[in-house]
């Protein structure tokens, strides 16, 4: 099975292609960067994702592809950063997100992630979800993004301080990914 | 002349609405909200709401109509939260802020806005930059949004400690609503 990763960031991508070898589903990555909608769910924002890149690579059209798109929500903070996460990532950083935390003791947070997968047949999404809670001091270098503040419930680690193969039997995205590739390969024998 | 002013933000209306009269223009408020791109430029995000609004209203291809997108740029932030500044405003809000600023002695911030101007003739588009300071503490009950907490360099008061009509004096969207207004009597004799 053809199956396309869009995304400009290469983390990702090693996570998907891990658990794909999983399922027998060898994914080629697309680096390729495009816009996003400033729309505050991150289903709409997958969604649209996927339908213009077809506008914009006709190309893609008559392909299996997906794109990801992937939010940290505390509850906290209303949420924030959410789905503009990327962006505050590149802004205020880590750092910035204990400092907004600090002193507070509601320290719950989820991330999110959501898959739109293209195919012939239109557009479908996968989500997933892990729970857990933003640590006091950042914790491991591996992984990106708010990786070294975000622990899950089920886990003493952070996700910064997992292994590839460890952070992909906890995270959001492992959970949206697996729903991807079970529903492609349910079908066949 | 019928100008429409395209915002589901009332204390815009009004600042525009103020302004307007100065240039006996009368601005017709067109409360209707807008999906925006996700984009990290103010006038990127301008232009094509313009665009997608005469999509989404076709009666409004033949009309002259004006959106306007501002955004409280923090320097020691790195421009934070910049295009987002809404969407931040609704979550962290000006106490987030506040605490991202805690002991930071760099307190310049710009507030910026762009207007972007639909006619016959297509899109133009029209900044107004006013500088300033992030103050220590909230200031003031007038304004909307980061009003209590940016003071322009030129005044001793902050945003909403201004009346409507001293705002209209330093703020930048005054700035690019006089600039917008400029151009369109430039012509009239």
């Amino acid at each position: 099975m053809e199956l396309y990763f869009v995304t400009h960031n290469e983390a990702k991508y090693r996570e998907a292609e891990q658990i794909g070898q999983e399922f027998k589903i060898e994914i080629r990555w697309l680096n390729f960067e495009y816009e996003e909608i400033q729309e505050d769910n991150l289903e709409s924002i997958a969604a649209t994702s996927c339908r213009r890149l077809i506008e914009l690579k006709t190309d893609l059209q008559e392909k299996k592809f997906f794109v990801e798109d992937a939010g940290l929500f505390i509850e906290s903070l209303k949420g924030f950063p959410g789905p503009y996460s990327s962006y505050v990532y590149h802004t205020i950083g880590n750092e910035g997100i204990l400092k907004l935390m600090n002193n507070e003791n509601n320290r719950k947070a989820k991330f999110n992630s959501v898959i739109a997968l293209h195919t012939k047949e239109g557009i479908n999404l996968f989500k997933g979800i892990t729970e857990g809670i933003i640590v006091e001091e950042m914790r491991g270098n591996q992984g990106f993004g708010f990786d070294p503040i975000f622990k899950p419930h089920s886990s003493e680690q952070t996700f910064a301080e997992m292994s590839l193969k460890t952070k992909n039997l906890y995270s959001h995205r492992q959970k949206s990914l697996r729903k991807l590739f079970t529903s492609l390969t349910a079908f066949e024998t």
